[in-house]
Parts: structure tokens; sequence; C-alpha cells
């Protein structure tokens, strides 16, 4: 099977590839490790280091604390630019603030305030685990009931469950536009509606999904979302998360967290808490500037590609995976376990083979590529259509069928740790 | 008054300080601007911009996502390090994590959910806004009574005001350490011990606290307590902030943010959240490893100079603005608004005058001295022990003296901005 999709062929497409030239734009050291993992941490712009030092030793060094006036924009700035060229949102609709997880507990927390007596929370039982923690820690305590609604391994949540979930008691749907484990992709709008016609509202995790495919935020009638902007928005380690809430529904909304940043005239001090008009209520307390100053050089390369052919090569890179994984890996006891429609699939793929921990740990130590492994028996491979080339796709496959040929991981430890 | 104290006496106490060689492990490019402002952004130490271009270049940029295993031990290592070198704490007992407001949310709701049947929150009136409005929250989505202790706007929170608002309904007391306005310390031994007597748990902030004067949590019998990293710890700005724990409470109390990085076991993703066992239990997301990192090299500097000697500098310094403004400036209508007392007061002093938003802004254009405006009619001083000089103090009040001789500040602008 070697000869059917020889390795000239990934090259071909690269020298064809409308986004092969910014690769350049990130840091690449080392050309000989095969970084399949930009859905976990994405890599480092090229502008970064020196945007970095810049802000350190001037903004901070020189100016001090006369950088506030400019800083204090910036949880609102960066939303706006999130808004523009990754969300598909309006102006004053999104903030930059805190992690995902805080952001997901103050839209939830305010939106089961204002859902007058509904009393379901419904969630993909397949979901992230701390969107599933969050939301048991908010039903337990207000007494509420939190369904998990059945989903596929492979193929995620299907729309026909969701939609025989949803009734009038419901109040808040919490899924992932792209899931974390098996890469599979929600229509957004379907959901929307689906959940408009009983009167819930949906609050939408894009971390996997943001920078990977089109979110139409505005267009799809979403309502509530949140993310993060270290996987494929190169935002760095740990960079800050952003938070959506609908133009229409943000002075409905009041969330659980009260800081001084969402506070309206923040600096007059006022005796009594009073919510700032619109976005800036979802904000809490003073924001890490450091990390938030990393998500400009990383937003200037994204908002060059586009989304649109940024998904456009990933799709294609995620088809080369599939074929590659049918073709080489299937003698080998791998099987897919993402959505074989493209369109179903965001930006990474899942192969499913029972000793994945091992495997994921050879092929990192033993065969340079950096993919990463999800329980219960799941190798994630996630290419980054910014910086990955087909051809990387092709290695990392070709790599990893070279260790199955050998079994090569059955001398890899297999316990789990703590970081995996 | 001027010969009162020559600069010159200064100049001696400069060349007598124990910490002043410590000044070179700042950056300072310019040494005509007096930066008294270490109260509320503290300056860059020497070796954080090159500590933060390695962690960038090779943690994030080489490294990528395999330096997990090391970044997610950071806000329980950076925790412990800060517990030993500036907060008498035990290790185990304080992770740094989110920012202040967010802890002071979680610690609060956790306090209130273990308070059995009691149902009044105190906190101090004149306490720092996030404080008072998060309570707000709080008590307003429980039904709880917050009631406000009356303090005094130049000497803070008196001790018998507390005792007699201590009884069996307080569930909760919010108080600051060190007073942001006035710069009142309190005695957080006897509250602690005066809160125990009837049953109520102290929540400390203290941001304006520590790295100023010596915070001693166990030995004072605390049990919560949460604080910023970003003034005299110079952390730089938004640096993520810390909270506290005593050991004995830990098991006892669940915060209301169940996220991932509290759970137990984190990487098995488990179905239901399961607090990990310690102080981890207060972690909620993914943190932001790059204002993380300039941590390190601050507490490194802080280590070395130790709370207790940069305590006595910043307690002399306190004396000499004291001293200088009873000298020069009450003729021109200055009056000291802190504690007289260098034992009730912390590392900053304020002075009221009815034009003080329009001084402080005259200070730092036409004087380049920059200090900082809190309302009412406020401006505050906040020299920092391991940076600021006798000299500098001496120099500014000279300034301001004689902006004060010429009024200067009389054109300019004095309606309030959004950062003051």
């Amino acid at each position: 099977m070697r000869d059917d999709f020889p390795r000239y062929l990934a090259k071909e497409l690269d020298a064809a590839d409308p986004l092969a030239d910014l690769r350049d734009r990130f840091v690449i050291g080392d050309d000989d490790l095969i970084y399949l993992d930009g859905n976990s941490l994405g890599r480092l712009p090229a502008a970064t280091p020196a945007h970095l030092d810049r802000l350190v030793r001037q903004g901070w060094g020189d100016q001090l604390v006369r950088s506030w006036p400019t800083w204090i924009e910036w949880g609102r700035r960066l939303g706006d630019r999130l808004a523009a060229h990754a969300l598909g949102a309006r102006p004053g609709e999104v903030v930059v603030s805190d992690s995902t997880s805080v952001n997901l507990y103050k839209l939830a927390a305010a939106a089961l305030d204002a859902a007058g007596g509904r009393r379901t929370i419904l969630v993909d039982a397949e979901d992230f685990p701390t969107d599933r923690y969050v939301l048991q820690g908010l039903a337990q305590a207000r007494g509420l009931t939190l369904r998990m609604l059945p989903s596929d391994l492979d193929e995620g949540l299907r729309l026909h469950e969701l939609r025989a979930a949803l009734d009038t008691d419901v109040a808040l749907v919490v899924l992932s536009a792209v899931s974390y484990r098996s890469g599979a992709l929600l229509d957004m709008a379907a959901v929307n509606a689906a959940a408009r016609e009983v009167g819930a509202v949906v609050l939408w995790d894009l971390c996997h999904a943001v920078g990977a495919v089109p979110v139409e935020l505005e267009a799809s009638g979403a309502e509530l979302a949140v993310g993060c902007t270290y996987k494929y928005l190169n935002g760095g380690p740990g960079a800050p998360a952003f938070l959506y809430v609908r133009r229409e529904l943000q002075s409905r909304l009041r969330q659980p967290i009260q800081g001084w940043f969402g506070q309206r005239d923040q600096f007059l001090m006022g005796a009594d808490y009073d919510p700032a008009p619109g976005v800036d209520r979802f904000l809490v307390g003073t924001p890490p500037i450091l990390s938030l100053a990393a998500l400009d050089p990383a937003l200037d390369v994204l908002a060059e590609a586009g989304v649109a052919r940024i998904r456009a090569k990933g799709r294609r890179l995620g088809e080369l995976i599939v074929a590659l994984t049918d073709a080489w890996l299937t003698p080998h006891g791998f099987r897919v376990a993402s959505p074989r429609d493209p369109d179903r699939r965001g930006g990474h793929v899942s192969l499913h083979h029972p000793e994945a921990l091992r495997i994921s740990r050879a092929l990192a130590t033993q065969a340079r590529v950096v993919g990463d492994y999800r329980t219960p028996d799941r190798l994630r491979l996630g290419p980054a259509p910014l910086y990955t080339r087909y051809v990387d796709v092709w290695d990392a496959m070709d790599r990893l069928r070279d260790l199955a040929e050998r079994r090569a991981w059955e001398h890899v430890p297999g316990e789990p740790s703590r970081v995996t």
C-alpha cells in the first residue's frame, strides 16, 4: 500500500499550498520533530518573543503603572479582534478574560439565574471534563438536574439524541462545537435552532473549534460561548480564555463573580456593584497582561491566513491522516475514531488502539512525532494548518507505521501519569 | 523647615541601608523618574526579561506541549515559595491561581457553604471595591446579610467596632490586612482570635500587605487569605493571584468553580468531580504560564532581602514621608491620612488634599513623581523598600512642596478618568 500515496505527492500538495509561506511565521527550531499537538498547545509565532520582550522592558519596565490606561482595554480589544477574525461575532460581544473553566462557570451561572423555573441542564456525556465538572457543581448548588446526553466516542453527539432530550424544562445546553476526543464537529446553527424551539439557551465550548473551523456565532444564532486561545490560536501556554455573549442578551444576564473589572465606572469605586453596560460586565479581576500580550502576534498570523483557508487545508490534512490510517495502520489494530465525513470533523483526528497510551509515548520518544493520548484508548493527531505541512503528516504516519510493524511500544510503560 | 531634614541625611541613610544593593536587581532606566507606586505595580526585576525570553523560546517554542509536566506543578510550587518567603504559611497551604477577585469568590463561597446556619458576612465599608462587590453578589445570591463595618478613612477599622459586630450569626469576616487607601495595618492575630471566639471565619485580603509587612498566616491563626502578586512582589502587570487555606480546613471546604485543575487525578478525566486532596482543590482551569513565570525572578529578590528587612526599611521610608509632610506640606493644605503610628501602618502613606486628583496628575507630568490618586481626595505614596531610596522619598517630597508653593496643579484637568 505504501505506493498508493507516495511521499512526493505530499510534497506537491505543499508546493501548491496557499498557506505554505506562513510556516515561516512560527519558530520551528527542530525540523525533525513532527508536531501534531497544535490542538493542545499551538506553536510559538516568530514575532512573539520580541513582542513580549518589548512589552516587558518598555510597557512594564519603563512605563510602569502609566501603561494601565492602555492595558485596561485589552480584554475588550482582544475580544473584538477574536470576534472579527475567528468567531464571526460583532464588536462588543467578546472579551478575553480568566480561564475557560471560570468563563464557563460565569456564563452558565448567569444563564441559569435568568432561566425562570427551568430545572434541567443538558451536557454531552463525553464532553471535556472541566465542562461536566463545572456544571455538576452548579447543578448541585442549585438543586437542578444535570442530564448527560448519550454520545458516541467516535461520532460524537447525534442531533436526534439532543432533540429527544430538549423540552421546556431545559434551561441550558452545554456542548463543544468540536469534541476534544473524537474531533466530531456539531452543526451549531441546527443545535441553536433546536434549542430555541423549546426556549433553552446553548452555551458553546469552542476550545477545539476556534482557529480550526469557521465559527459563525452571529449567523448561527449562538447566544453564549467560551473557549481558549492556546490551541489553534497559538496564544501561548495557558493564555487567557474568551467569552461571548450575544449583544441582545447582555443586559439581561448578570454573572456571579462581581469583580471590579465588571463594574460601571470602575475607578469611582462606588459603594454598590453596578454591572458595566455591555459585555464588560462579564470581566472580573485584573487580567494577566504578559499572557494577554502574546495574543496579538498570534492573531496577526491568523488574520492573514483567514479561517476559511485554514479550514480548507485542515480538511485535507485530516483526509490524509484518515486515508493513510486505512491504508497502512488497519492491519496493526488501528481504527479511525473520528467521523469519516470531513464535514463532521474538526481539525484533529483520533485513532483507536488498545495500546494508545504506550503508542503515543513511543511515538514521541522513539519516532519524534508529538501527538497525544486521551482516555481510554485514543491517540489524537492534531495538525495545525498554519504550520503543519502535508509532508509532516505523511512522515508522521510513516513513522507510526514503522513503529507498528515493529510493535515498538511493547516495552514502553503503560501506567497513566499525572500528565499525559 | 527645609533645613530640619537636609537632603544629605537621606543620602546617609541610603549609604547605611542593608538593602541598598538590591536596587540594582531592578530595571531603572530613567533615574529622574521617582516611582512611588510600587503598591500598584512593582518594578521589573532585572532578571525577568531574560527569564521570560528563555521560557518563551525554549519552554514554549522548543519543548512545546512536553513542558506541561513541569508547568502543571507551578501553581503549587509558586504557592509554596510564597508561603515560605512572604506568608508565613506551611507547604501545601498556598496556590497561585486566577485573579484576587476570583480567589476571593472561591474562598468566600466555600466558607459560606460550610458555615451551617450562620447568615451574616462582615466587611470593612472602606475595603477595596472588588471585595465588597464580590461579597454583595454572594450575599444576594444566598439571601445573606452583608454588614459594612464602619471604618475611618484615615485610621482604618477599629478592633472594637469589629468586636461589637461579631456574634454567632457571623459566618465570614473579610478584611484587608493593609487598607488600600489609608495603609492602615490590622493586627491579624487579634482579629483572628476575636472571630474564633464566636466561631466566625476570617478571609484576609493581603494585596497591600504581602511583600511589604511580615504576614504570619500560621502563627496568627489565619484560616483563609487571598492576595495579588503584582504590587510589592513585583510579579508583573496582572500577575496571577494567590490563595491560602489553612491545612486543617482544606478537606472541609469545597469551592464552587469545579474545574479540572481541582480534580483528583486530573488526566483520568473521570465522570464525576472529585476534589483533589489538599490545597489543589482550589485550583480551577489552565493557568497563564507566561504570567506565572515572571514570579520566579521576583521571588528570588524577595527571598534574598527577607520580609523583615523590607519591613524595617519600609517603616523608615513611611516615617520620612510623614515627617516631611508635617514639616513642608501642612501649610499647603495637606494632611497625613494614614495612621501616624508606624506599627499601625503598612507600606504606603496617604495624604489628604481636596485637590488630590489634580495634584497626583501634576506630580506625574510636571514633577516626574509617580504616586496615585484614590477617591475621594487621597494621594497615595507607595515607596518599595527593595528599590526606593531614602533620597527618592526626600526628592519626591521636595518636588511636591515645590508644586504646592506654586499651586502648579491649578490648570490640570480635575475630571475623573476611567483609569486614574
